[in-house]
């Protein structure tokens, strides 16, 4: 690989700004790394769509970041990195990593009783991508699965101290409650920030595994496997895309990450 | 205008399902007229959307109406109608009606103290154009609107009757509660669906107005102004279209629609 690959960004991509935690995460674990994200806010949300529209959002998205020139590709979303994946890896000629298997690693670590937990939207929960991928790990692990598709609206609305945030905890995790699960995947990038609360619900016994960490350390692996670490030394810079709504995503960049974010661009991602 | 003109379909769009209500409308109002229906199921919801994210979506949608030769468009999407309607109607040489003109009629008809409450999406209750409309009707009436975004996704969980629905309903119209405000629009297509819960927390003597019998009765106005209204006695069909998930759409139209639906078709509206 050439000195200038190896220089190029990191594209990242989700389906609202939910990826940014991973963004984050890629921050502190790989500082020289540049990132270009896409954030698809005109289409979010993704996690109650079909396969197939998600593959269709998820290519164009990957051709928009090709015109960035990145040199890798991490699919911060988990309903498109479970949906979509593995479709698009194969049409092209860069590395690309999901938050799924780095997740399913974490929590095979995590668990002693062998039963690990998945919440996430309908479409990954349903896709069964988890339990594939954890019985690939360790055949004797058995996943519980659990779609809880109010958990982002709620904390897109501020509710997370609400009360009716435990109840709406108790209406999707009351059967996890009473099971033998000690591992718990947020297999959603909005779920981080209901931790205190799930920690709260399901006990502090329960690992809550964030794929977030694990993602940023699987994209350092890949990089150094594929000669493409960037060994300048400098400030990283963040480049932000999104379909809709720049302004507001410009204010939650700037609450998340740990650099100014001056401006973030629109892009019609149709025309991918 | 010709005989074939008044002949053919009534284009109606939402974001997604809720305008079925609309069309079961006009149905029961209409019922020679045909319909072809498009609802954006790739890229719902559209209230938490941009004002030029919807109105372009708007306009590929409008697009693709024409191509099936409609003589008339009805919105039936509050958002769409809120912020995508001016725009777009003197673009084309179609007649074009949404839901917010003849709910805001409705409402300024039910009020006896001349204070009308709206509910709907973040984008339909920050355009103010409830309050602009209702103004222009009598400019003695006074409008308080309230976004409730958790609405929606509730309604999708069948969460009706759950206990944490009634919770959310204070969450959001407590305020009105304490208010003199005697007649509220139910500005999303959804919301009908909680008719009965929105009652009995608010009291029998406020009148929820519904748009879509007003709707069906506006387009029938327009129609007959325009000497467009369907004259032949036949069957009336409806002709279903959708962005994803069509068999999802077809098991909903199927209970709410007086016909049977065989079949949902696919577009991808953004060739459009």
């Amino acid at each position: 690989m050439t000195e200038t690959k190896a220089n190029a960004p990191v594209g990242v991509f989700d389906s609202g700004l939910g990826g940014l935690t991973v963004v984050r995460e890629i921050m502190r674990q790989l500082p020289e790394e540049d990132i270009v994200y896409f954030g698809d806010t005109a289409r979010v949300p993704y996690g109650s769509k079909s396969k197939d529209t998600i593959i269709y959002f998820s290519r164009q998205i990957v051709h928009f970041l090709r015109t960035k020139d990145v040199k890798a590709i991490v699919v911060a979303c988990n309903t498109a990195s479970a949906l979509a994946l593995e479709e698009i890896k194969d049409e092209i000629d860069l590395p690309m990593i999901g938050v799924v298997k780095p997740g399913a690693l974490a929590a095979a670590k995590a668990t002693q009783t062998g039963k690990v937990g998945v919440i996430g939207t309908q479409a990954t929960v349903s896709s069964g991508i988890y339990a594939k991928v954890l019985s690939e790990i360790d055949p004797k692990i058995t996943v519980t699965g659990k779609a809880c598709p109010l958990f982002v609206p709620m904390v897109e609305e501020q509710m997370m101290d609400h009360p009716v945030m435990m109840e709406m905890i108790d209406y999707y995790l009351s059967s996890l409650r009473q099971s033998e699960v000690d591992a718990l995947v947020l297999g959603c990038t909005h779920y981080p920030l209901l931790r205190k609360q799930i920690h709260q619900y399901l006990g502090e016994s329960i690992t809550l595994v964030n794929p977030a960490y694990e993602t940023a350390m699987g994209l350092k692996e890949l990089l150094e496997e594929q000669g493409l670490r960037n060994t300048q030394k400098k400030q990283a810079a963040a480049d932000l895309y999104v379909s809709d709504l720049p302004d507001r995503f410009k204010e939650f960049a700037n609450s998340i990450l740990p650099l100014d974010i001056d401006r973030v661009k629109m892009v019609n991602v149709e025309q991918y």
